[in-house]
Parts: C-alpha cells; sequence; structure tokens
C-alpha cells in the first residue's frame, strides 16, 4: 500500500454497458481463469450470449476491489514460482536518481510502494515459454491462451471457415499443445515476464487472432503518473491488447512502475528512451554498461517486451540520406546518431547475444524494432527498410538460439499497393516469427486523422498475417494523445483487427458480427447497442435524435423515419416466405395474401418527434 | 430573391486555412474557369504551391457575395443554350401541395423564389454528354473536366507513376479528346443537367480521380430547410464531390430547390421516395403516372443523377428471404414490396426505355440503384446481390442505346477478402461503367464509428477501379448525421479516395503527400497544417499541447519533446551526408566532424512547457 503518496486517480472501473464478466477454468490447470465478455441478447431472440475476447482485466470486473496504491492482484505468481526454475533475487537493483531523471522533491512522482519479490531464472535455467514449449511443457500461461482464442466455442462446434488466409494455419479449435506447438515454432509468443505476475496472458502470432496495442507514456513536455495510469487502464477497456509505456521525461521509473503494477496486459517498452536520459539525453554518450543496467532495471520490474533497434547498422545509415523524411524512429533515430558519432557498428548489434542472455533470463520478449521504417510514402519499401528487415530475420535467428521469445516490427508509411511486399519479405526474412506493424499509414495528407489513413494499412496488412498492430491515435505527428486519443485509436484498431480476422476466415471472427447483424434486422436496439465495439457511444448517437425509451422497441429509426425502413419491409418478405414450405411458390401466395390484406407494413407513428 | 420568406441560414463561407481560390481558363473555351485549392508553403521550403482539386464552389472564394436566396451564378447556362439543341420549357410543371407532401401553413418551407428559365431538349436533340462524346464534339463541360484533373500540371511534367491500377487507362496527362472519348465509351460520366446551371462539372470514371458523394436530406422525423443547404455546403467544404439529398419527409420538393440552386457540385436523388410520399406511403399504391411526373418534376429542378432501382426484378426478391438483413435498400424495399403486392415484374425495370427518354432530355444520368445489397457480412456476394448485378448489366446497355449516362451503384457490407470480386463483377456485367459504391463496411460490429468499418473497404475498392466511393458516417445505423457527422464522414472519405488514387498510380496523386511530408520533415508547421486535409482540427490538436506561437516554429512537438525527435536527428545525417560529393564516403567522414564538433544534435529547450 502506499501509504505516505497515495495516488487519488480515479481509473475507468465497472462492466462495459450490457455486458458480465464470466470466467473459464483450465483443463490442464484447473486454478486457471480466463476472462471473458458476456453479452446477452433479448430473449424474444431465442439466442445465447455472445462471448467476446476481454482484455480489459479487472477493472471491468465489479466484483473485484481495485485500488492502484496496491496493484492487481498477482494470481500468476503461484504459476511461476512452481515451477521451481526461478530464484528470488536477493538484491534488486536499487532505484537511483537518474532512473527518475534526477527528478527530486516535488517534481518526484512518488514511488510504488507495496512489496513484492523479484525473480529471475536460476543459473541454467530457461524459463522463456519458448523453452518451455521446445521442452514439451504446456504452461498454464499456454492453455490460459487456448480457452482465451475460442472464445467459450467448445471443440465440437462447427467452425465457419469463410476467408481467405494467405497460408497461415488457422486452426478450427485452438488447443493447448497448438498453442505449444506454435510458441515452440517461433510463430507466436505470449509475452510473459516472470516478474510481471499481475499478467492475463495473451498470444500474439499470425495463427491467433489478431491483436492491437496502445502506446501510452508522458514526454519531456507532458506527464502525470495518474494520468498515464487512466490511459493504460481506458486502453484496455476499450480493447487493447497490450500498451507500450514509451515514457521519455523525468520519472519514467516511477511512472512505469504504476503501469507494470497495475496491468493485466502485456506493457512494452523501449529501454534506450530510459538510457538515453541516464546520459543526460546525449546520444553520443550511449555505452553498453548504461544499457544493460535498464535493461536489468526493467526486466526487474516486470516489463515483459523490449523493442530493441539492434538492425539500425551503420552501413544502412547512408542509405537513408535521400529520403524525404530519413529516420522517423526515435530509437532508430539515436542509434544512428550514436554509430555516426563513432563511426563504429551499432552496440546493441554488437552486443545482441548478451541482450539476449538478460531477456532470457526473466522472459522478456523482443520486438526486433525497425528503426529505418519509412515515415512518408515517399520512403517505403526502400533499400533502407528492407535492408534492416533481413538483419532482423538474422538477429531473430540468434533470439531464437538463445530461447528468446521474439517478434518483429513493421511500417509506417506504406501506399496500399505496397503493403503485401511488407507481410510477405517479414514471412521470408525472419521465419514466421510474428509481423507486429504500426499502421501502415496510406496516405501522408490527413494530420489530426492518422486513426484513419492508418486503419485502412493496418485491416489490410492484419489480413495478410500482421500478429499485432500498433495503433495510430488522430494526434500522431501533432502531439501527445489523450484520453479521447487512446480511445478513438483504440476503437480504430479494433476494427482493424476484427476486419482482418473476419477476411482470414478466423473461425471464431464472425459469430459476433451475425448477432449484431440479426438484432439489427429485428430492432433489438439495445441488442445492437450493447454487442457494439462501443455500446456507449452507440446509444449517445440513436438518442440525439430519439432519446425517448419509446423509441427503444421501435421499428425503424431517425435515418429513414416509419415509412421508409427496409429492414422492416423486408422483415414482411422474409417472415411470409418462411411461413411457407417452398419459398419460390411461397412468394407468389404471399403477394396475394399480402395485398388482399390491406398492404400495410408499418404502423404510422404518432405524435413523438417524427409529427 | 426570395423577398417573402427570406432564410436566414448562415452557411459556412470563406477560405480554408492557408488556403487562396485560383482559377484555370479553357484553351478550346476560354470562358471557362476551373476552381482550384492552392497552398502556398513557406519561402525557406524553395517550393512552388500545392494545387490542390476543390469542389467546395464559390463558398471558398472571399471574392463572391453569398446569398442563399439568390442562389449561385448560373455560369453554365450560357453553354447550354449556345449549343442550340434546348428549348425553353413554356409551361413548366407546376408544384402541388403533394410535391411536399401536403405540408401547408407554418409548416411548408418557403419556396425558392429567384426566377430561372426551365428547360428541355428540343423535340429530336440529343443533349447528353455521351451523345456530344459520341458525335466528337468537345463540350466546355469536357475541358473543364479535363483542366481540372489535371491539377494545374502541364502536359510537359513528368507523371510520377507509381502504383498498381488493375487494367485501367489511367493517362499521364488528362486532355480534353480524352475525357471525351471516356464518355463516348461509357467509362465516365459528367453529371450535369442542363437546368443545372449552377454547376462546376465534374467526371466521375476509373481512369480519373476517385470521388466521394455525400448523402444528406431529411426523414420524416427531422428537418429543416436552412439544415439541409447549411449541411451541402459543409460537405463540400471538406471535398465532396457530388451530394445525394436523400430527404422523405414533408417539403422535400422545395428543400431540392434550395439545395440545388446553391450547389456547384453534382445533385442527386432517388426518385421513388417522392413518388411514395405522393401516394401516402402506400407502396402498393405506386405507379408508373405517378413516378414518371417524379421524374419531370425533379429533371426539370436541375437533379443531375438519379438513383432507379430498375434490377429489383421479382424473381429476384426470394432469394432475399433467407438472408440474415434481407433487404436494406430503402427503394430496394419499396419496390420489392411493390414487385410482390402486384405479383408482378417491378414497373421501373419494364419501363426502363421509357426512363431513359425522359432522362436523356434533360441529360440526367443514371445511378443504378443496387437495392438487393447486401447489409450484412452473412450476405455480402450472394445470389440475390449478383443476379441484381447482372441484370443493371443489362439496363446500362439499354441506357446507353438512348444514349444516358450510366454509372452502377454497389455494395454495402462486405468483408475484405470478398471485396475485389465485386468490383470484377461490376467491370465484367456493365462493360466498364462506372462503379459507385456505399462503402463497403469491412465489419457489422461498430455501430457509431461505420465511416471508418466503411473507409477501409471503400479505399480498397477505390483502388480496384471504383469511381466514386459515397460516404458513411459515424451515425450510420443509428440516426441522421449532423454537421460534425458530415464532415467526420467527408473526411474519413477524402483519405480512402485519395489512398486509392496513390494506390492506384495517379500521376496527380503524390505530389500533395510528398509536399506534406517535406514539410513535415523540415519543422514547417504552418505548411504541414495548411497541406492537410482539414488544416484546423491539425492545427487545433497541435495546439492543445504546445499553444504558443513560438512552438509553430520549434523542431518538435509534443509527442517526443526537444531530446528525442527522430526528424530532427535524421534531418541532420541528411545534411551532413549531402555535404558530401559522395554519400557513403561522406558518413565516415562525417561521424568525426560530428563528434570532434560536439556533437549537440538538439538545443534544449528554456523554461516554457517543456520544463
Amino acid at each position: 500500500m502506499n501509504v505516505q503518496n497515495p495516488i487519488r486517480s480515479e481509473v475507468a472501473t465497472g462492466a462495459i454497458p450490457g455486458s458480465r464478466k464470466v470466467h473459464q477454468a483450465g483443463t490442464h490447470w484447473p486454478d486457471i481463469r480466463v476472462p471473458f465478455r458476456e453479452v446477452a441478447v433479448h430473449p424474444s431472440a431465442g439466442e445465447p450470449p455472445v462471448t467476446l475476447y476481454d482484455p480489459s482485466g479487472p477493472y471491468t470486473d465489479p466484483t473485484v476491489d481495485i485500488d492502484i496504491n496496491r496493484g492487481l492482484a498477482r494470481t500468476r505468481e503461484p504459476w511461476v514460482v512452481s515451477r521451481g526454475d526461478v530464484e528470488i533475487v536477493s538484491q534488486p537493483r536499487e532505484v537511483r536518481p537518474e532512473d527518475n531523471g534526477g527528478a527530486s522533491g516535488a517534481h518526484l512522482a512518488p514511488a510504488f510502494e507495496a512489496p513484492r519479490r523479484v525473480y529471475r531464472a536460476r543459473a541454467g535455467a530457461a524459463v522463456t515459454q519458448l523453452e518451455y514449449a521446445r521442452r514439451g511443457l504446456i504452461t498454464p500461461e499456454m492453455e490460459y491462451v487456448a480457452i482465451r482464442e475460442n472464445l467459450r466455442r467448445q471443440a465440437s462446434d462447427p467452425a465457419l471457415r469463410d476467408g481467405e488466409d494467405f497460408g497461415a494455419s488457422i486452426p478450427d479449435f485452438v488447443t493447448p499443445e497448438f498453442v505449444r506447438d506454435e510458441v515452440a515454432r517461433g510463430r507466436a509468443i505470449i509475452p510473459a515476464n516472470i516478474n510481471h505476475t499481475e499478467l492475463e496472458p495473451m498470444a500474439i502470432g499470425r495463427n491467433f487472432l489478431v491483436k492491437v496495442n496502445a502506446n501510452i507514456g508522458n514526454s519531456a513536455v507532458l506527464s502525470t503518473v495518474a494520468d498515464e495510469v487512466d490511459k493504460m487502464v481506458w486502453a484496455i477497456r476499450w480493447g487493447a491488447d497490450t500498451v507500450m509505456d514509451l515514457s521519455t521525461g523525468r520519472n519514467i521509473h516511477n511512472i512505469r512502475d504504476w503501469i507494470v503494477r497495475n496491468s493485466p496486459v502485456p506493457i512494452g517498452t523501449v529501454p534506450i528512451y530510459q538510457a538515453l536520459e541516464k546520459v543526460g539525453g546525449v546520444a553520443e554518450d550511449l555505452n553498453w554498461e548504461v544499457f544493460r543496467d535498464t535493461l536489468i532495471e526493467q526486466a526487474e520490474q516486470g516489463v515483459d517486451y523490449f523493442t530493441i533497434h539492434a538492425g539500425v547498422r551503420l552501413a544502412y545509415i547512408p542509405l537513408t540520406a535521400k529520403r524525404v523524411t530519413g529516420i522517423v524512429s526515435r530509437g532508430g533515430s539515436i542509434l544512428a546518431k550514436w554509430c555516426l558519432a563513432h563511426h563504429r557498428e551499432n552496440f546493441l548489434y554488437e552486443h545482441f547475444e548478451d541482450i539476449c542472455e538478460i531477456m532470457r533470463a526473466y522472459d522478456v520478449s523482443f520486438s526486433l524494432g525497425d528503426g529505418l521504417r519509412p515515415g512518408s510514402l515517399a520512403d517505403a519499401n526502400d533499400a533502407a527498410q528492407f535492408a534492416e528487415l533481413e538483419t532482423l530475420g538474422e538477429l531473430t535467428k540468434v533470439a531464437w538460439k538463445h530461447g528468446v521469445q521474439t517478434m518483429i516490427e513493421g511500417p509506417g508509411h506504406v501506399p496500399m499497393h505496397k503493403i503485401k511486399a511488407n507481410m510477405d519479405k517479414q514471412l521470408a526474412a525472419c521465419g514466421e516469427a510474428p509481423f507486429y506493424t504500426l499502421g501502415p499509414l496510406t496516405t501522408d495528407v490527413a494530420p489530426g486523422y492518422d486513426h484513419i489513413t492508418s486503419a485502412i494499412g493496418a485491416a489490410m496488412i492484419g489480413w495478410f498475417g500482421t500478429a499485432m498492430l500498433c495503433y495510430v491515435t488522430p494526434k500522431e505527428h501533432l502531439g501527445l494523445p489523450d484520453r479521447k486519443d487512446v480511445k478513438d485509436g483504440v476503437i480504430a484498431y479494433r476494427i482493424a483487427a476484427h476486419a482482418a480476422d473476419l477476411a482470414k476466415g478466423h473461425p471464431a471472427a464472425r459469430a459476433w458480427d451475425d448477432a449484431l447483424s440479426r438484432a439489427r434486422f429485428e430492432f433489438r436496439w439495445e441488442d445492437q447497442f450493447n454487442l457494439g465495439l462501443d455500446p456507449e457511444t452507440a446509444r449517445a448517437y440513436h438518442d440525439e435524435t430519439l432519446p425517448k425509451e419509446a423509441f427503444k422497441t421501435a421499428h425503424f429509426c431517425s435515418m429513414c423515419g416509419p415509412k421508409f425502413c427496409s429492414m422492416k419491409i423486408s422483415q414482411e418478405i422474409r417472415d411470409a416466405a418462411a411461413a411457407q414450405n417452398d419459398v419460390a411458390d411461397g412468394m407468389a401466395d404471399m403477394a396475394k395474401r399480402f395485398r388482399d390484406g390491406g398492404g400495410e407494413v408499418y404502423v404510422p407513428l404518432r405524435g413523438g418527434a417524427a409529427d
């Protein structure tokens, strides 16, 4: 408990309207409880509830008492400890002033004070999910993920397969053994630092549901602890599957502690940002020792994946010289600056095996950063970008040799006709390690709307095989996202990810769309809102013009009014046809009866807004 | 002048920030003045201004005095009259009470009163752009369109061709003769009723820039004249190329008059909506006479294209009986109801040649409606949809026989993997007549965000060859769009259309992106805002965190702050490399000098928000 400096942050809690939190237990591991969001529909539908994937954590469970000063329950700690291959770090790295950018007094964010143990692998032990998978072990994390991906479908349920998956291997039903095999092959990762025991495990891989990452984090310009925790909770409430803390200002150690301790989703970081802070912001002063120290600091905190820009090789930097927008990755530009200042190979590349050994000891996953990604359409798919991708493929094999889980970051700004080449090259170069892309943005001309320019590219590359989509908010290129921007970005990317799942023919994807469409056709307005990606907004938009409760059962909406409602008319057509054994014959029959009966298909609205 | 009942509507006028209206004169027709939006960049860039396509009309020209009671200048009237093939209708159809749904007294919207002449073709004359094109005539409309599509590029400018156009025939430079040939082949239309003399002509065709339509219109539930005129002006301000008036309540004749008289863009309607009002909302009571009367009424008003659901054939209706969402097109469901009630073939199909003869006399273009489009993913690409598409192909040939310009409407709700089949089938079935699609929406689960679910599909189908994209607003499925929804829908669709132009490799498309990206890279913030699709929003978002004027010249933004600005670092890399003759050698050199010089690449921000 943070007794001295309790944070009075009010994070968003409570169920999403119309949903309730349900759990499914494991079979191999009976004590695991996998959460889902269940949406019951109106009894008139005669349909079972719809089960949705739920990354929102305990915050949407009304039975859980939330206190961010205490952090989430460490449910996963027994799983980690009981494997018998970790040890308690007797002297964890101590927090130093430079970890928080030298902030002091009123400028220093409070430390997260609830005590916890810090773990690392015993000497010689391999504690990564990849190593377990290779050894044939099905961990609780793997079974958790298997249950989660099936959305409460049963193995015996018929799988609806309608899609084009471009050579993926999506199963009809996800078994724990399938998860193990995908992790063992390196085609999926389960980012799960042994020190992030608050985690609800999830998988990132081409043969699983497409995931979404949300970036948060303060900068030198803006920051508070409470805001960042709130943004994390807000992002997962709307569907972010992982969160990256991209803080760059002061207090980043303490802010990160608050985020990890309160996060049920994997947390990613870019350690070079903090390393740069520790050397006073002077890229040339970066060195292996300060970077190594930062990796250990963050691994002990429980960060689940690190973006490492080890592919920004000295020889590739001249390839960026004639670009329209040069190097647009922060990490990429910092390392390019270091390489040029010293005229030496990137020290992350040279120390890559050392990095692997550290990450392996905590099961931190690699997110191999694309420091040379294009920042404009003009630079898409150029020599610099693809040279780095080849190097990331080489590094993937090194990481795998060390048993470290690995995914690969991708662009950026890419016009539609050049998107598929990115996926194809990534698959070929990186041995099917999961691809994790930022957008891509399909045009440069819409600052303020880059959640849309990039959702287009994200949906497409997700379809082609990208495993996780890094969101872009409307503020991209303009400023740090606030709460509204975070939600807008997450929703746009949930749309892109789900559109990709549908197009891939993921067997668990379309039941949701069909349930919502049936609700729409049957004028079950409440069901339509509740099944929506954002029930609050759907309801608010409907109520802007038809606020009265009576209109929640009306067989029309304000778009067409009662006379012109096509849904209503065609429902009658269907009902009439269904009453006949033979549909085609029935139509002639129906036409006669319909006309004889007066042919009224709507009841004019009396009074109210429609008058 | 509307003396008795002046409308006090305040429509949005004035230049878009950072832009000015410029005009280019014709060569064949020296009196035509084609408008563009010109964005000058900062002198430090050493670049010419950027020319953007501008459908916003005189409203963004500060030199024009706007009064919606008077309507826009009838610039096109001399073009129409001077061809010598039209006559003044001595007794235009008189407005009857049922044209406005029987509204009276305070409920009756004021008539638009400024006098005008009504034209139609002389007996035997063919006044459509299609017929002129076939006869080898280059009309002012055709030259206007040719100039407009080139965005002030010259024939001698090198054409940047980088794209995949799936068999389109996009020229390096658009000549009036090319426009004529495309119109003659039926591959493009120039919707231009001879009674819409306020029009600034534009083309819809696969080999031109992709266009965007915005729907407005009142319903039985909501309406005012001023709101609809305001929405039309607002929609074209943000980039709508055509506007459909989908009004269905009372006063629709008068509202339409106000819209057409004040619109520089083509106006489309769905005449069956008004015909249904005239028969008291009882679909079975529809008949050819009331429909014919409505066509003439609207053609005399100057409507440029009519959606005609002549493809909803009796035999196809049973194909919809087992759909998840039946028939979701309003017009389609009205006609299905009529067909069933009478058990007769659709009277629009049976009277199709009569319809052609009327439309030919005013040069109203067909938008052949897809009354059986899918309303959910489950119904996409089904037998009903494609049966109707085959019929639309058959009707296209009939329309062409009568010299009537024709485009074809398309879906709807379609998952990504089924989009291309729509385009391919349309091209094959309809002889390359322009395709005009609604979205498609790529998932059903996001009510409140369907501008995004559909922008994904719209960008893709635009890339594949769709000529015009009908916008979808965030309110789709929930209510009538307000002003904010109209803007959000138009911007999302301008993004989709431009992303499509880029992917097709349209030679006029990418200069805009490159200019904006250079501005971004060079921290020309004002240029970045002004070149954006929505300068006001871009500026507002930036200023939320860095409002001071000083930050408009800052070499960073609040996303990364001054230390981590990758753009700044990579600019130095480029500058250094450019100073060398040989880039690769220069890098080594630069690395040394850079380090020797202290290696500072940023100036720490003193005071202000970054402290």
